[in-house]
């Protein structure tokens, strides 16, 4: 099961290099498909989606397109319970990036010059929801939310359709909880395409985001630049700072909570005390029999979970902000005097009673997040993302005058004499 | 030379294809070229920067590392009327820019509960400098005092030695005003890589900014993810919306100073008069005469080039929208109206007063904008791309107890049951 290794020695090396080999480079087989189905969609448009669609799903849903009606049923139909919950949810995600809201700006100088940036939404944003056990409509929620707020005009889910012709109820009500506003049964290379170039069903978007699977994710690769995408998401992981303080059973159960996801997930614990790292590694062995992902939670731990064992607090952050992780949990004595020293991570969890899945689900933040060590220069996703910025500027014949100048020195000093004319004819 | 087109007629879907067939697609020689050498770099670090600079530069600098003192030395001995002119403008471009920077946020609510978003600059950035003409001290500026504003701890330029082995001296000069903290003497693909890796002498960075021929900018692709970059800029473009009270000199004049920065650039005219359409036409012919990059100018007037006349306003604003212009000059009567009827633009010039160069150089606003019609998802380059984000959660035992059975139903509905096994553990 996982290793307890001993920070700086050649253990260490290994399990690193092993982990940074657990990204995948690029298929080309899959770009190759993937390329062929971009060029189809492009010149044939809803024709090439259906055949496409009839090939991988194995049939054509009755309609592309689900009704507004089918959708409001999602959600009168759903579980109260479950619908309680997601509304808690979207209210603390509303209000978490809420406050990520950037204002348009405007500096008025004296002399008349108006100099400013104005910020909008994009205008639609395509929203991929995969099929299968990965419909997850926490995922909804974390994508259309901060669109939303951003103030996308339009926001387009596509969705593979399940085996009966349908789209996921669970995904419905997301949608319909967090105002996406139109919902096509298609997925895959497909639909990516069809979001991207537009067809006659289709409405053209400017940027397209969420998880899928590597046909989708490759197909967003290829498109960026004609439309804007999110990032693209790698195997993820957890990292845990813990002193002889923390509870190893909760250290466990957190661990594995990132560890079911993919057996290619990275979980691991970084602590000070060599008695926790025992008790943790016991608590693994005995929590891990009653979940129902066992399987892929133990081949997950061994591939790619290590607990870390440290002589010195420092040395424990020093390899926290080396790896980068997306989700960082803190259960150290006073762990917010932690948020300061740690450099690189998506999301910070600090305390006993902060465990991953508070913010996956529910607490506010976004729960997408860099992955991979990608968090050294990648941000959580936000408000930001579904925005777009343009400057202006306004200067009055007296302002230009007294600038004119030092524009025709810098111009002429760079050889772009067609420049330095274009402020001189003016004068 | 320059074409008038009459919106809505089969000429304007002529140039509208040639137009997007100006954006170059992927060349697979260059692709091999730039992927052997970010390998041997990797591998072989200063050794391999060395061979490449010998094989592309024609010869080693006697240092590839340009000292503080020469950067110092560059300054002093500089002409004092550019730097006085480049002081200005850094002035300006600080103002502008430190508007755009925001502010980590708490929130901190009465349960104890504490969440917030952490907003830091990058760590350490590369910037490109491309060597020859293009040598542009403007383009060090618009990228430095961005990340510096950001918070950006180190900038590490990067820069093509000269045929005599020393730097561009204007390009010190930049580097010194705007607080470049180191400057190296080597450029393509060989330096991109470097940034990205790390090597011996120049240390790895987190993001890499700044223009560059076709080998840069293939490494920087093909190193997006190793490290961030900024965006791939393609050909440039200014679209000028004229009414009749524009003045003709004045457009072409505009015109030109777009269309000499290369011959692939894009100089569209959008007016309402036909009269104004005719007598920019005639002041294009008059005016080009006395500028240097005459030969490039008429090229890209040429092929790139077009002067359409609309029947209606809006029918002009709905053509520039479209076309989503890297620059976008309005020339109207009563031009600051037109603000919030432009939906895609990098940066807006308002008014006769306002020619591009002003922002090129010296108003504020950044001159790193989207191009190509990108600008319908994409942003001026901003301070915003020199942070990097991390959310931080503190919950207390009672606000997740509140909160547990929520976050336990919403992950068995999602069926992990190990996301809802780490909460459950706690209780």
């Amino acid at each position: 099961m996982i290793s307890i290794i001993n920070v700086n020695g050649t253990d260490e090396v290994t399990f690193l290099n092993r982990l940074s080999e657990r990204i995948g480079s690029v298929n080309e087989e899959v770009t190759a498909a993937v390329t062929q189905i971009l060029r189809d969609v492009k010149a044939r448009g809803d024709e090439a989606v259906a055949a496409y669609t009839k090939k991988f799903d194995g049939q054509l849903p009755p309609s592309f397109e689900v009704s507004r009606d089918e959708i409001n049923d999602a959600l009168t139909e759903a579980d109260p319970a479950f619908v309680d919950a997601m509304l808690n949810a979207v209210a603390n995600i509303t209000e978490f990036h809420n406050r990520q809201k950037q204002q348009s700006f405007i500096d008025a100088k004296p002399n008349g010059v108006l100099m400013g940036q104005r910020i909008r939404g994009l205008k639609r944003v395509g929203l991929y929801v995969p099929g299968g056990t990965a419909a997850y409509p926490s995922s909804v929620l974390m994508n259309a939310i901060p669109a939303k707020i951003a103030g996308v005009e339009e926001i387009i889910m596509v969705t593979p359709p399940r085996k009966d012709g349908t789209a996921n109820p669970d995904i419905l009500v997301a949608a319909a909880l967090c105002g996406v506003d139109r919902v096509f049964l298609m997925g895959g290379a497909q639909a990516v395409a069809a979001l991207a170039y537009g067809t006659e069903m289709v409405p053209k978007v400017d940027k397209i985001v969420g998880p899928g699977n590597i046909f989708v994710a490759t197909a967003k690769k290829l498109l960026f630049g004609e439309v804007d995408i999110d990032m693209i998401a790698g195997p993820s992981e957890i990292l845990i700072l813990a002193d002889e303080t923390a509870e190893p059973s909760y250290l466990a159960a957190d661990l594995m909570s990132q560890a079911e996801h993919d057996k290619l997930a990275s979980s691991i614990l970084v602590t000070t005390s060599a008695e926790i790292a025992q008790k943790t590694k016991e608590e693994l062995a005995r929590q891990v029999q009653t979940l129902s992902r066992r399987e892929i939670i133990e081949e997950s731990l061994q591939r790619f979970g290590a607990i870390f064992v440290c002589e010195t607090t420092d040395q424990a952050v020093e390899l926290a902000n080396r790896l980068a992780p997306e989700h960082l949990e803190v259960m150290m004595a006073d762990p917010v005097s932690y948020i300061g020293k740690l450099d690189n991570a998506g999301s910070v969890f600090l305390g006993k009673y902060s465990p991953e899945p508070l913010g996956d689900y529910y607490a506010g933040p976004n729960h997408v997040l860099p992955t991979s060590g990608t968090a050294r220069f990648f941000s959580p996703l936000s408000v930001d993302a579904f925005i777009k910025k343009s400057s202006y500027i306004y200067y009055t014949q007296e302002a230009l005058a007294n600038a004119k100048d030092d524009i025709i020195l810098l111009a002429e000093r760079e050889r772009l004499t067609a420049h330095a004319n274009s402020i001189r004819v003016r004068f």
